[in-house]
C-alpha cells in the first residue's frame, strides 16, 4: 500500500510514523508513506496557501490552487483507489471503513487545515470525506494519523500476530471483555479465577458473557443495530 | 492547563506538539505538557511492563504496577481533575466533552498499548474512559494526541482569534457551511455570488440555510437529536 498525505505542516505528522508499529510496517514495506508539504505548490513568492474567505468571517482558507496542483501531479504518476479529505463533516470513520481502506493499493489523505479548504477544489477532486469523530481538530493532520494507523495496522504481516486484529473491540460489534496479566495478586486485587483455570472453554464462555455485559451497559447502541 | 501522558511509546507523542498551533500553546504557556515513559517505572531490570494475559489469547497486557507507580507518583505531586484512560471501550469523545475537559487545570493521560491495560489498575486509578471512535488504533498515544488537540485549541488566547473555535462544525450541532477564497474564479468555477456582496445579512442567511441543508444531508442525526 502507499499513502501520501498532503499537508501546509507535514512537520505535525512525522513522530507518529517513526516509532513503535508504524515504523515497522514501514521498515517491512507493507506500507509507504509520503508526506507532501502544500507550500511546494504555490505558485506564490511567499509560498502563501491559505487566503481570506469570501463573505468574511474568523479563519483563513486553503487556496484551490496548490491542492488542486499537487493532486494533479500525483493523479499523473499513478492510479488512486481514493481521494480522502479528512474533515469534521465527513462521513465518521468506524472499524468497517478502517478494514475497507486497508485493502486498497493507493491512497491521498488531504489535511485540512485553518478554517477548511476551498469548496470548488473539494468537488474537483475528493473522492471520499472522513471525519474521525464528533469534534474540532486543530487540523487535519492528527486525523491523517489516525486514518493511517487504523488502516496500517490491519495491513497483514503489519501486527506480529494476525488474530490480535481480529479480537479487537468493533471487529465483532462487540467491546473487548477485561483483561490480565500478571501478578495474580496486586495490592489485594486477585485475577478472576477462571482465566486461571486452564479451561479453554469456560474462559471463552465467560469473555464472551463479559464482553456482551460490557457493550450492553457502556455502548448498548452497538447491540441495537444488529 | 497541564496535561501529562503516560505511554510505553512516548516517542509516538512528539511531532504533533512541536509544531504549528500546540507548539505556539505550549510556547505561549497557555499548557504544559509533560510525558512519562512507562519502562522508568519498572521494577524489573529489562524495563519490562507488559506480559501475557491470564486465560491465553493474542496480544500482550500492560502490567498493573508501573501504570500504579507512575499515577501514584503524579497524584502525590498535584491534584487532578481527571485520569483518563484512552480506549475504544471509553465513552466516545465529542466537542461537548472536549470544551469541558478544556476548562480543567491537571490531566493524566494515560495511553493504552498492545492489548491494553490490566482490568484492575483500570478499577484503582482511571476516573474517566475515552474513545476517540469506533475504531481500533495501534495504540492510545494517537488517541491522546487527538484528545489533547481538540482540548488545547479551545484554551482562551490558543487559537489567534477566538471567534474561530466558536464557528466551527459541531459548536451549534451544525455542520459547517462551504467556504471559499481567492481565485473568484478557479478553472471556470465561481464562488457564490452572495459572498462577494457585501450584505451581511444576506451572506448570514445563505451560511445558515447551507448548515442546515449540508447538515440534514449527511448528518441527519445531529439534528433528530435536538
Amino acid at each position: 500500500m502507499r499513502i501520501d498525505i498532503i499537508s501546509v505542516v507535514p512537520d505535525i505528522l512525522k513522530s507518529p510514523f517513526e516509532a513503535s508499529i508504524l515504523k515497522r510496517a514501514i521498515e517491512k514495506k507493507h506500507v509507504e508513506v509520503h508526506f507532501h508539504n502544500l507550500r511546494d505548490y504555490s505558485k506564490n513568492k511567499y509560498k502563501q496557501v491559505d487566503d481570506y474567505q469570501y463573505g468574511g468571517g474568523a479563519g483563513m482558507v486553503l487556496m484551490p490552487e496548490p491542492i488542486d496542483k499537487c493532486i494533479s501531479q500525483l493523479k499523473a504518476e499513478r492510479n488512486y483507489d481514493e481521494i480522502v479529505y479528512l474533515t469534521p463533516d465527513g462521513e465518521t470513520l468506524h472499524q468497517k471503513m478502517a478494514n475497507s481502506l486497508s485493502l486498497k493499493q493507493n491512497l491521498i489523505l488531504l489535511c485540512g487545515h485553518y478554517k477548511g479548504i476551498d469548496q470548488r477544489v473539494r468537488e474537483m477532486h475528493i473522492t471520499k470525506e472522513i471525519s474521525i469523530g464528533d469534534y474540532v481538530l486543530s487540523g487535519g493532520e492528527v486525523a491523517a494519523i489516525v486514518l493511517s494507523d487504523a488502516i496500517i495496522r490491519l495491513i497483514p504481516g503489519v501486527l506480529n500476530n494476525e488474530t490480535s486484529a481480529l479480537t479487537d473491540s468493533f471487529q465483532d460489534d462487540l467491546l473487548a471483555p477485561p483483561i490480565y496479566t500478571r501478578p495474580a495478586e496486586y495490592k489485594g486485587k486477585k485475577v478472576p479465577e477462571v482465566l486461571m483455570s486452564g479451561h479453554f472453554k469456560k474462559i471463552e464462555e465467560w469473555r464472551e458473557a463479559q464482553a456482551l455485559k460490557i457493550t450492553k451497559q457502556k455502548r448498548p447502541d452497538l447491540i441495537d443495530e444488529k
